[in-house]
């Protein structure tokens, strides 16, 4: 279950970092502010996570191949993303990467939340925040409203499905395995198809 | 006394609740917007509190009907405030019901510290912390420079002579109750009294 | 050495609340504001230390005299700053302090890391957060993009610098008042360079 988890850090982590040194990369910021900004966001969810449930030493901490592989991708970024960030095929890649990392990051959340007993609301809750808080931090710094607070498509709201999923599978069958990836495809589906369909929730 | 600090908490909670869940409103937010940004206002001065004192687990997720609460009055608020929010009474109630949730959360915030063998002045800035820190968030998050930051109104000030009033209180005569009473009074009638007759610190 | 932290972190304290003072007073803040900002520049990268690491009770909840000094030092600096702000001489002292500072905050960042079995890269990154964090914090209240982030002459690279000269000094001689010594003089010279001759990193 712990390999699982971490394997799931992983891609979340890559697919947020991306996120944020492309955000920071358009504001000009350079490779400090590039690679802040990336560790930010991949890492802020996790850390808020691991804060309020006490789990000691943070999980970026403990695998410290973590940010040092962030800062080989800070600087791969620097030279790759040069011509090809308006291309609209990467930035779609981006969106599903993103839509990935957000369902495996609500999993590892609502996961570690439940494994502390915490109530089933308050590990839904958890979940979402770990999928999103490392985006909010990242639009704080870029000194943005959080685009997940901004009436756009679905974003929260699929991983919040996803984490209840995440709850639901794991309760009744008991098995991590198949709970992680049914987290995962909740909110991946409910995020493409909210983005493909230009699903909001009404005001 | 637990009981008492958890009434507190619930009345200190819904008024900062309805000051973010406006405030969302008023930026258009969506209710995931509304429900993060109202959880934030409400649960950030007392999380920081928490987590500077080493307190686990954090208060909204052991006492896991506050956040279901929130999500309730989020939506209920959304029906409610469409017409109301532009009339004079309505706002005049909310600045009633944040001066009182802010005598409140700076009793909290003192005597959590107090009891946890904090010095005094450590234990008036941890109250007023508690107080305000809610606040600061929903306005950092609204992208504006946080109100109590700003030459307005008296405001930190109140919860810093409500929380010195309530360590007297408490230093002398002992009794917690009368304390938590006193920081609320104290809190309250200054702040309303800095309301009514525009009194502001000297720059 | 727990004393020559002490006296670091007073020294680096000091320059680090003047630093937020000044901006909180360019702002129009009142005193409240001033010494919140003060407070929040000084004390942030050092929380967010302790709060990453576990370390209980926070360095400014048990050295309760810094909130006070700081306290007293706001109201100072209302009298004093009043006409001085536009001269050339003063900022360029805050430039060196803050400098000084930058290097005292990495040293001490990356030494307690490195005590609590850190490898040393996460010790590099811990010296190097908690000599900016207070910044970051400083620039997003007063809503700017935090300015280590923006390209701008070369700031978090010096305590990035100095915290890996920390690191190498005190694994091969192990004299830590050595190590601290050289990671304060390398931020120090590498920062003051970088300002003299507007040294920046390549976007």
């Amino acid at each position: 279950m712990n390999t699982l988890i971490n394997t799931i850090e992983i891609i979340g982590i890559f697919a947020f970092a991306l996120s944020g040194i492309l955000e920071a990369r358009k504001k000009g910021m350079d490779i400090v502010g590039v690679y802040s900004v990336g560790m930010i966001t991949a890492f802020g969810g996790g850390s808020l996570r691991d804060l309020v449930l006490n789990r000691h030493p943070l999980f970026w901490v403990e695998h410290y191949w973590y940010p040092i592989l962030l800062l080989l991708l800070s600087f791969l970024a620097g030279f790759i993303t040069r011509q090809v960030t308006s291309h609209t095929r990467v930035m779609t890649s981006v969106l599903v990467l993103d839509g990935l990392g957000l369902g495996l990051f609500a999993a590892s959340g609502a996961s570690v939340a439940a494994a502390s007993g915490c109530h089933p609301f308050i590990s839904s809750l958890l979940g979402v925040t770990t999928g999103v808080f490392g985006g909010v931090l990242r639009d704080i710094i870029c000194n943005e409203i959080p685009y997940v607070f901004q009436r756009t498509e679905l974003y929260a709201t699929c991983a919040f499905a996803g984490a209840w999923s995440y709850l639901a599978v794991a309760g009744t069958a008991g098995n991590e395995l198949a709970a992680v990836m049914s987290c995962i495809s909740v909110t991946f589906i409910l995020r493409i198809a909210a983005i493909r369909y230009k699903i909001r929730l009404p005001i």
